[in-house]
């Protein structure tokens, strides 16, 4: 494979690709490289390739003309790739597909970026090498070379060691060890000293699953996982922002479509499935708030007939999830109570179909050290009496629509499994 | 600030640390680099590292006495890091976070690995360049120089380039021009030769947006809009996989807790809930199937009184979910109404609370370019006949807790949300 680095800074690679397998693997002739330096393309006289930026702010643009040129240069059957932050982000599924070509060519921007025509005119693809900022696309070109080229036929030692490893099967490895079998009072465990292939394929699989449940927890969405997989993880230990995310249905003070202050009325099916969702995620607990006394008692015979009546012997599982529902007059009760039974006033965070800024990741952050009480409205939404005492309002689901007019039960199941997901 | 780089290949470095403006940076004293190579703190006569794996496999594993050597050699107010594919991402926060730092140390392991146990003895933080394979820590350690070296104080040329870019606010860059004003017939957008900074600003912001929205969507859940922010996105155009997916609510055949076949009877709720999310995302279609007419006379008769009944004058956005609703007898009869309409037969995927092994991303991926009908089951489930004809099914929401009992209202809505979120 040949890989063309179009750069100001040829040198750049020199070293890195003088070390190691790559090194290697360039004496064996498995791997060419090209480096073509867009200043032997200008036509200004000092040889420039960047200028000021139209619009004006800070640093310089590279000029479209000599990439242009340089681009020209090269096979035309070269797969024409770009170091951009705004690129599709370098994996190794992505890394699998590259390393089937026979042409590669990188474009290493530098400055603040490269004139956005030459996107235009040339059929070139963005890739990034992570969400963070370089001084250019050198860097992320290496990693780019090392990833693809390691996945060339005969490039390791052995083949299987290059496609073996995390994320080549969407979960993080298990821990290596080798000698000495004791180091400062630490052994390596037994059973990779046992010789039984089975149990040490078993004890490696699930050390793996371990590792990425506490770690990465994320990958597992896209992992495949067999049904011992899943057995496994579900007998595993986690840490459970859950049980810091309490919900609150307000029943009063909510508006009506005109923007008048009412009170709604209890709905059955309300009370059952966020009931079921606050089961189901582990949350720290779901009030139902209502200043009517007939509606609180309505609501606590509806529990009990589930909890303790007719309907624990029809459905346990049921049972389960409403006995968790605690039934108060009004939001402040359901803040006083979590602030008795934990210690720790809870931040309380309304929600809207309308409005809000705060972003699901960033209350998901706050789960792991603090409480949170995520306030539904009934009605047409929560009075702005209560918007304007809380701590913030989480972004609507589906923002960017005009269309947004989900039951309250859609958006808190919604709501919690987007701050909680499978693992949290 | 000074690195130290823990590597048995301290030459990689040469080259990339003697470019551009990390050089710069070195020769103004801003950065300092220390080379530890741990051969030099081998005890084995011929300065090996590394040793067989216990368990056996393929490669070989780094020894954990002369890196634990090569540790102590460092100043002890030094953060040690370790590139590792499990670590905590590289991101512009963590590079903003680590540019504080005094003395910041980086093991860079070779082989498949290092011994497990230098992390139970040390203070080690592992950090991950990406999710892809390289041959070694070296090319991720030097993303991450560059990217905490650069926000050093006085680094870059003006302070003010270094942070401002792509990932320093959470979404993409605005395109950059720079002269000719015309080149190959392509012009320079005429507003950032206007010399209004407001409405070059404005456009930036906008182009950015634009940008973000279709190569990153995922970056907008985590990026702070303003209201002015919302408002665009909310006027773009955007590929909306959502029209590829259908929902079918399988009233026949599905099992009770005993594992009989049975029909179930309509409910209300879930005919409003559904259809509501189906709106809200802008599903295909949303397909209720019972075989018995009378229930499908009562569900028409519920979808009128909505549509074009008095439920259209009290609330009007009602109408527009409900009028969505396809009422058919079996669920073979909504997969030949979505071949008709669209021409191309669906993928009939199952859900169910318990089992499953396609993963979310997986069928998100199939939206792309096909059409996806969800298959949901009322009762205790799918009966197996309809699993065994299905092309798959999706895997369990919350597939890691024993207790699983959402209510098909919220498991719809979760689905959905999973598979399209607020940008799909």
């Amino acid at each position: 494979m040949r890989f063309s680095v179009l750069s100001i800074f040829p040198d750049f690679f020199d070293s890195p690709l003088s070390c190691g397998l790559l090194s290697k693997a360039r004496d064996k002739g498995l791997v060419h490289f090209s480096f073509i330096n867009p200043r032997d393309f200008s036509t200004d006289k000092h040889h420039n390739v960047d200028d000021r930026p139209y619009g004006g702010g800070p640093g310089m643009v590279m000029a479209v003309d000599p990439l242009r040129r340089a681009l020209d240069s090269l096979p035309a059957c070269a797969r024409v790739l770009m170091m951009s932050p705004k690129g599709r982000p370098l994996t190794q599924s992505l890394a699998r597909e590259l390393a089937q070509e026979e042409e590669l060519a990188i474009i290493c921007g530098r400055y603040e970026g490269i004139d956005a025509r030459l996107e235009q005119i040339c059929r070139i693809e963005p890739v990034s090498v992570g969400d963070f900022v370089l001084n250019g696309g050198e860097t992320g070109a290496l990693c780019l070379i090392e990833a693809v080229g390691r996945l060339i036929p005969d490039f390791m030692g052995r083949d299987e060691s290059a496609d073996e490893e995390s994320f080549s099967a969407d979960v993080l490895e298990y821990p290596h060890y080798t000698r000495p079998e004791e180091y400062e009072g630490f052994k390596v465990p037994e059973v990779l000293a046992s010789g039984h292939h089975g149990r040490i394929a078993a004890w490696r699989r699930e050390q793996s699953l371990e590792t990425t449940l506490s770690l990465r927890p994320d990958l597992l969405s896209r992992a495949a996982l067999s049904d011992a997989d899943v057995h496994y993880l579900k007998g595993m230990d986690r840490p459970r922002r859950g049980r810091n995310l309490f919900v609150a249905l307000v029943h009063y003070p909510v508006e009506n479509k005109t923007g008048q202050t009412i009170t709604t009325s209890l709905t059955n099916l309300d009370l059952h499935d966020i009931a079921r969702v606050s089961c189901t995620y582990g949350l720290g607990g779901y009030y139902l708030c209502t200043p009517v006394e007939d509606q609180r008692d309505l609501a606590q015979t509806l529990i009990e007939h589930w909890r303790a009546g007719h309907g624990l012997r029809a459905n346990p599982d049921r049972s389960e999830a409403l006995g968790r529902v605690r039934v108060v007059d009004l939001l402040e009760s359901a803040v006083d109570d979590i602030t008795a039974r934990i210690g720790q006033r809870p931040k309380v965070i309304c929600t809207s179909a309308k409005a809000g800024t705060l972003t699901f990741p960033q209350v998901a952050d706050w789960l792991r050290d603090e409480p949170v009480l995520l306030v539904l409205g009934t009605g047409h939404g929560l009075h702005r009496a209560v918007i304007s005492e809380a701590d913030g309002m989480l972004r609507a689901i589906r923002f960017m629509d005009r269309y947004n007019h989900l039951s309250v039960r859609s958006a808190a199941s919604i709501m919690v499994d987007r701050l909680l997901g499978d693992a949290g």
